[in-house]
């Protein structure tokens, strides 16, 4: 857009609404608002493309806050360029259920790109986000068409750079050329502690430069010309680009800016006062002056953008029907009429074949399965690609200036998982990537973000349990499986078998509204006989797959367990004592099933008995304080599989001995 | 020691014993053994100053296969070195209960200084060691004794560089001008998934310059004396040291070396033999020409070395009495005498006192009032100090230069916890670090590996619950106290007041076998009033804070639920139903007492209903199936707190209404 207005006055207009904002909230941070807002005003008013009529337009151009903190300034330019996002709506800021909560929310606010806050994360979602333009572009644009074609702009602070996870996105980001990420960081020299020379000296421009990103160093950020060419400039390279924007925290206001107390505290009324004074705004709170908003409007601009691109849409749809028609599907991130026919037949397959295999490989054999009937797939690994089997016969291993479909992450769980988010939130893909359970640990809040932001991410694991044998304790998971149980709108899967397997990758494929870990074994584990109302009652994630008639006990298991569970009913059975066996593969799911459904699964008054390789606490909630747990409260240890589940009671006799006690009460 | 052998044969030893180990387990990792075998000469049998005998000689350098994977060569140079490690140990490689392992795991095998195998962590303990030898060496050296004065060696691959912990933990260890840690990279180019050059193109070395290291390139790792001739150099620079060693993974297998496939498998009998013919190695499997072991033996070097500083320090001490004297007991992890006093005199204040106030800054209190009587105290927190409150009037910040006691980590959770897991491994301080609770996910494998390896590391969580209101549901707990309850080994404290804060503070301090998480909040917080019998079962984790004769339910409630809990028993009592009120700051500790305890405190037959504002599954292990629980099984929103809490249903009312629905059945 053309202004007139002196950019100061567009800055400080972000200066005063999020000030007087975290003030009427009394709660939030004003300092990077104040401190990033000529960057704000160099990005928006020049470079950003987008429709705030249409904050979903599919080829705008995506801005992150990773330093999510920040969010009044988010809000304050979503406001002003003219979203839905009115000064109520600001005065609203950081209240119940209000379109401006404390940190940026997607699907609450119009124009949120991703929720932010946790550090570091929102730097991995833009990578992911420019790695889906990357690749969409590659797979879709045709000469003459550049149909898939936008930046994605990232604001990062001195936290989001100390993070770990930026080392491995950005290093990622590198190594793959995504040229069109465009990262300005406010290199303001203060963290929540103080001055950041104690704990954080990086020669950052030069720890960018070794990750093989074009660094702009030194820019003046509160000079708007200075950024807006560094921008410029940007928006040519060939590599990623940081553009450093030496800043200061809390500028405008005369007393705090520049010190660690403008951070993340209301001014005070005192400190308000002089900064209108200081920065010469008249305005009331909340009241904005007709001419910043005429210079700030991006409604006109916005919408001859988008209209532009629709009508170079249409043409490529006219020439190019059935690509245009399947870029626009994947992009509303609907399924192929194909998916279900092919998950239905890769279900069948099992059971015509009833392989006797490791649940990773029948994850594989779903991957396979799925894959021709979804061109969405992007699968990947952190560096365990052979051990994971995430791999499939025609996938191609995406690498820089080579577009495909699988990502080697590298040894980088947390940052895979983040990236992942990012995918999921650009559209055009279904990500799943994977490491052994135990570095669940290392992703562990992207897995709670992506089910926050609720977002189809599939997390795949594999080496569940013990069962992995000799690696040991440090890579034997014992309380994962439940403890990703507790984080809420997380669907967690751990199939017993192939036709589990398959329908646990159905069951998340189909999920649209969240995301799932799929998790699997190292070891072989028996095929399980199921009727057709058995299979489909696998996804009501706990389902009878042994009945008997009256039964005076319930076994619940889990993946690798289900199979002692079946043993053991047998061995009771030949003892004269007839035991129910349900195979639970998602806790999660079955928890949502009705009351009637779960009552028949679990039957009211039979006592029960819990058999999963992990933690017990997370059963009682199944078995109650009647009913026991066959589990694994300690740490694991380095010996064959076999050894260890006789070491630590996964054995048919003590699995019977536990029932005929919780039978006898 | 003076080596009469080539190094050539030295090596070939450890290449040998990796092989035939990996083969006889059929499970390991033979190619980091076999790749870095000349380097692993170049440092133990040239620099590295260590006593066999003596594994836990104070003064001793420290070793650490951050790529713990490759156990095989840690265990190798021990058993030839001679180490309490024999042939028959190497033979039971990762078998039940051996002193091998498959990845190394201190306290099983003598010489092991860490458990590694959780890639980037290893790095992270030696940055933690070689800090507490700088500031030990600070507190305790005089002119002439150099009594603390020791190297920090850790081998890294490029599994640990690529994982985010490595930066972190590298910037800060630049930073604090950490000069005598010394890394050895082995820079074989290839990680699981092939060829490293598609996924990890980083200018590592560049990458260590911009942290502040001292960095020598392109050695070449097969080259013993020019390995040898950079520790050397290494051992005089003034900041931390990175080797970048040249090499080929799996060398002196002829038909792997260089690949991936050596990384993780046995060679294979066939292999095996084309190893021995092409390195000429004649010995039969597990047996070791006499002249490999002279040339290895440090016995005799080792006693001389420990010998001689032993000779220093008595000298020290009878000089400096007391603080050789202190220096012991510290080293040793023995509290001081004056602590229980501490302790004792802070709950006294405590309940002399009755503060409402918010639980953390009553952790402060604690921490102010014991900091005097442990001089081991090393607090820290990850950039959120005025909000943690892990500091105390007299606590110094420790800087490059400048010795002190607590750590301002950056925003860097994960490496700070791995961090403080290495300078408790050390010795000589009892580290305490903290960050909002919500991002303990980040350093949830390190609170993992603090269990494992039963380490007195202390984990502070602050903002524990929707309580810490506007900042919304990224910042808001709801899973995170019940997730790490279900971490083995881990005792997690959830104080309710002053007294519960401080008392969670000594059973923390007191605890020589584990770690603690202590969990507070951000809101202020009622006083309980207890008897003397009550403030002694704090201790005991879970404890009946107000009894009434005939209890018809009893209410179970942690931290800022207490409250809750008492306000609700005292509506039910003013309705004539009398209900018992167990406070739980800790699940962990509980279930450690005796049944007639526990039986004592949830008396069987009667109803239950826990309050947590937290996820539910976890308090059924609790409550049962015909108990309820007042919990929070979504996300949180941003909020003032008391709108949150009654949003949420944490009200007198709901309480209420869920005792009488348990008590009619």
């Amino acid at each position: 857009m053309t202004t007139t207005l002196p950019t100061t006055k567009m800055a400080n207009a972000i200066r005063a609404l999020a000030m007087d904002a975290v003030q009427k909230a009394n709660s939030g941070h004003p300092g990077m608002p104040m401190g990033m807002a000529e960057i704000a005003v160099a990005l928006w008013s020049g470079h950003y493309r987008h429709n705030p009529a249409n904050p979903k337009w599919q080829n705008r151009d995506r801005f992150l806050l990773s330093n999510g903190h920040g969010s009044m300034l988010h809000y304050a330019l979503l406001h002003l360029t003219g979203y839905e996002l009115s000064m109520d709506d600001i005065k609203a800021f950081r209240q119940m259920h209000s379109k401006t909560p404390g940190h940026p929310e997607v699907d609450i606010t119009p124009g949120i790109e991703t929720t932010t806050g946790p550090l570091g994360q929102g730097i991995a979602n833009a990578v992911g986000m420019a790695l889906s333009e990357q690749l969409l572009a590659a797979e879709f644009n045709k000469p003459g068409y550049d149909i898939v074609n936008h930046y994605t702009y990232a604001f990062v602070g001195d936290g989001c750079l100390m993070e770990g996870i930026s080392h491995e996105v950005c290093a990622l980001a590198g190594t793959l050329g995504l040229n069109k990420l465009i990262a300005l960081y406010d290199d303001n020299g203060i963290s929540i502690d103080g001055k950041v020379e104690g704990w954080f000296t990086d020669d950052t421009p030069a720890r960018f430069e070794a990750y093989g990103w074009n660094v702009i160093r030194a820019v003046d950020g509160h000079d708007v010309a200075a950024v807006a060419a560094a921008i410029a400039a940007a928006k040519t390279a060939s590599k990623p680009t940081l553009i450093c924007c030496k800043t200061i925290i809390g500028k405008g206001s005369p007393n705090l800016q520049g010190g660690d107390k403008v951070h993340g505290a209301a001014l005070g009324d005192k400190e308000i006062a002089a900064v209108r004074e200081y920065i010469g705004w008249d305005a009331a709170p909340f009241e904005m002056p007709a001419d910043v908003y005429a210079a700030w409007d991006a409604k006109k601009q916005g919408a001859l953008l988008e209209a532009d691109w629709n009508e170079r849409f249409a043409a490529y749809g006219r020439e190019f029907p059935q690509q245009a028609a399947e870029l626009s599907r994947r992009m509303q991130g609907e399924l192929p009429a194909a998916f279900e026919t092919a998950l239905s037949a890769a279900i069948a397959s099992c059971v015509e074949k009833k392989e006797n295999i490791a649940t990773r490989k029948a994850s594989q054999n779903a991957i396979q399965a799925l894959a021709s009937s979804l061109p969405e797939f992007l699968g990947g690994s952190a560096d365990l690609t052979g051990s994971n089997l995430t791999n499939w016969k025609e996938c191609v291993a995406v690498r820089s200036g080579q577009p495909g479909n699988h990502i080697n992450y590298g040894v980088r769980e947390f940052g895979m998982s983040a990236i992942m988010n990012g995918i999921t939130l650009h559209g055009g893909y279904i990500p799943f990537g994977a490491t052994f359970l135990t570095f669940s640990d290392y992703s562990r809040n992207a897995l709670r973000m992506a089910a926050l932001m609720k977002l189809r991410s599939i997390f795949v694991f594999t080496h569940d349990s013990i069962g992995l044998g000799e690696d040991g304790p440090t890579h034997q998971s014992v309380e994962h499986v439940s403890s990703m149980r507790l984080i809420p709108n997380l669907d967690n899967w751990r199939p017993c078998d192939t036709v589990e397997s398959a329908a646990a990758w159905g069951a998340a494929v189909r999920r649209k509204d969240g995301p799932s870990t799929l998790i699997f074994s190292r070891q072989n584990l028996p095929y399980q006989e199921r009727s057709a109302e058995q299979i489909e009652n696998i996804y009501r994630g706990g389902y009878v797959l042994n009945d008997v008639a009256d039964a005076k006990a319930i076994l619940i298991a889990t993946g690798s367990e289900v199979e002692l569970a079946v043993a053991a009913a047998s061995a009771l059975a030949a003892e004269g004592i007839n035991v129910r066996v349900v195979s639970m593969p998602s806790t999660d799911v079955y928890d949502r099933q009705d009351a009637a459904y779960k009552a028949s699964v679990l039957t009211r008054g039979v006592p029960r008995v819990a058999i999963e390789a992990g933690v017990t606490s997370f059963w009682y909630k199944y078995v109650g304080l009647e009913g026991a747990v066959v589990g694994i409260d300690t740490f694991g240890e380095s010996a064959p599989a076999g050894v260890l589940f006789k070491h630590f009671g996964f054995t048919v006799e003590n699995v019977v001995a536990k029932v005929k006690a919780v039978i006898a009460g």
